[in-house]
């Protein structure tokens, strides 16, 4: 097992704005042997994340920039083949920070969680029971905030954070309006995700859609696009309203600041608040988060779509898709059967 | 006395940005008889704020616009000349929204409150011991919650609110930096204020200047101007950093929305916020802010500035001066003696 070998996806070029399957390269190596303290994982489903654009930018950011020539920083869950870690088994299931490679030697503290969840999926553990679900959990109701009777609005809707979002939102007596692009993802919000409604901003005027979902205003926005679509949002807050900021997809590169309209007046005249938040910062209460949502999902109360491609090879080109709005549901690369 | 005469400046025109003489006529008027509940206040001090941009503009805002043709909505502190109400006597202090006029006849709910500090001239309840004060202490204690070691940067650091955030904040522990336009107001900031930094945002580079002057970054910056001072701050926000959004002076006007640098990316690498406030949602708490207030006043810890112009004639033209920066401290005018 450990004479293996492993293929590993490599930035080779930073890209400026969104990367694209040219800024990566496939690599063959050996699979180093684990140190005293070490496991060996054998990666079945790799992550790709909108945030990697983040991650490959050298502007600063909440962590360290992938540095070029190595392995792409990616999410990963699978099983662990060897271990010379008191608490790990070979056999067991482990999600962490493993890369975009078929196996990872790593320490005790780059394994994020053990999965518990074995009656469920693998790939749950990268989706609706990782950091998308703890994303939407804590971002929600840590951040946001909402309280039952207000009006909850998601940007992204039927995407893997806001598909979580609307659904804990719906969970917690709250009146849910998804925006998102495309009609087969408006369905997606009302009949799988039980948004009250849903508006598609590239086909509906979303100023006036929004008036008409949200006759007293937005208590709650989660955003993850910081874009035109905020824009429109923001003049709908209600008094005391909040805004969540998760995520950015609508801006292609930070390294010019984008200009747009604005925030102090709306912030103002509704007493409201803007709050950014990185999910890390809640590590110590993913428990917490693991066991109500994997109740949720266990009764139905929560569905989650994945969108899963089959194969290492296409992982490059995978993050660009995601901002093209062309999955539907969590993106998975699945390398290995589960 | 319920004969006398009675100046009163109205609005007779809507300005599409900041307010000027032209705006306004002088009318004279008699004084009407107080109704059952009602008192007749002789105005001694006239307000001058920023807010009344807002209040005579027909944009969307926290307060019906001023209607033309009325009184010039404004803060007054005046002496009880007649009472037909249970709770004021003649000769009492008393402070609330009594308008640009020698006289007001106002009922119970129009009196923001009777004056109790009499020991301490009567102008500082439309400053330090009025809104200005209270907005100071909310808007700095529960908006921006600094801590003791904290780095509190605040705008219009010489201002009226300004000064008192500051001082707030360096009674608090916090270490304290000021950003003012020029030398004279910089000196205030250092002298008397006591500011452990004053930056001039018009002689020096504020890039540079923050960064020397906030080594450790940003934790608390209280922002009254909502321009390129702020962009500028924003930068050096600190990981779990607040913004105080008090006021946007730096903005001629809002019927257009100004563009500014997009603000996501930097709440959200640093799990920052941006929240804002009115005080009048702190009306249940002002006995609070005010005794508290009035003893740091009292005992010297906290120091104010007025700059007072005799002579209600002179209240029209005076608005536009806030916004060019020219006063020396809370701007009043006084139209009789105390």
């Amino acid at each position: 097992m450990t004479h293996a070998m492993n293929r590993q996806v490599r930035l080779i070029a930073r890209p400026s704005g969104i990367p694209e399957a040219e800024h990566f390269e496939i690599a063959e190596v050996p699979v180093p042997d684990p140190a005293e303290g070490q496991v060996v994982v054998r990666n079945v489903y790799l992550a790709v994340d909108p945030a990697m654009r983040g991650w490959v930018s050298a502007v600063r950011n909440y962590s360290e920039p992938v540095a070029l020539g190595s392995v792409m920083r990616a999410f990963a869950a699978g099983r662990v083949e060897a271990s010379r870690h008191p608490g790990f088994q070979p056999g067991d299931w482990i999600t962490g920070m493993f890369g975009w490679q078929d196996y990872a030697v790593v320490d005790g503290g780059s394994i994020d969680r053990k999965i518990v969840e074995t009656d469920l999926p693998m790939s749950t553990s990268l989706g609706v029971l990782g950091t998308n679900g703890m994303t939407a959990y804590f971002g929600l109701l840590d951040v946001g905030q909402p309280k039952a009777g207000e009006t909850v609005v998601v940007s992204t809707a039927a995407g893997a954070v806001g598909s979580c979002v609307g659904q804990i939102a719906r969970i917690r007596g709250c009146r849910t309006v998804g925006i998102t692009g495309g009609q087969k993802k408006t369905e997606l919000c009302r009949n799988e995700f039980g948004y009250d409604a849903a508006i598609d901003y590239k086909s509906e005027d979303l100023d006036v859609a929004l008036a008409a979902a949200c006759p007293d205003g937005v208590n709650v926005y989660f955003d993850n696009t910081a874009g035109k679509i905020s824009d429109t949002v923001i003049k709908h807050l209600a008094v005391g309203g909040r805004v969540v900021i998760c995520g950015t997809a609508s801006v292609s590169s930070w390294e010019v600041l984008p200009e747009g309209p604005r925030v102090e007046r709306h912030l103002l005249v509704n007493r409201a608040r803007m709050q950014g938040f990185l999910i890390f910062d809640y590590a110590s209460r993913y428990p917490e988060a693991l066991q109500q949502l994997s109740k949720w999902v266990r009764s139905g109360m929560m569905r989650y779509r994945e969108e899963i491609i089959e194969g290492l090879e296409h992982a490059p080109g995978a993050i660009a898709g995601l901002y093209r709005g062309e999955n539907l549901g969590r993106r998975l690369i699945r390398i290995a059967s589960e």
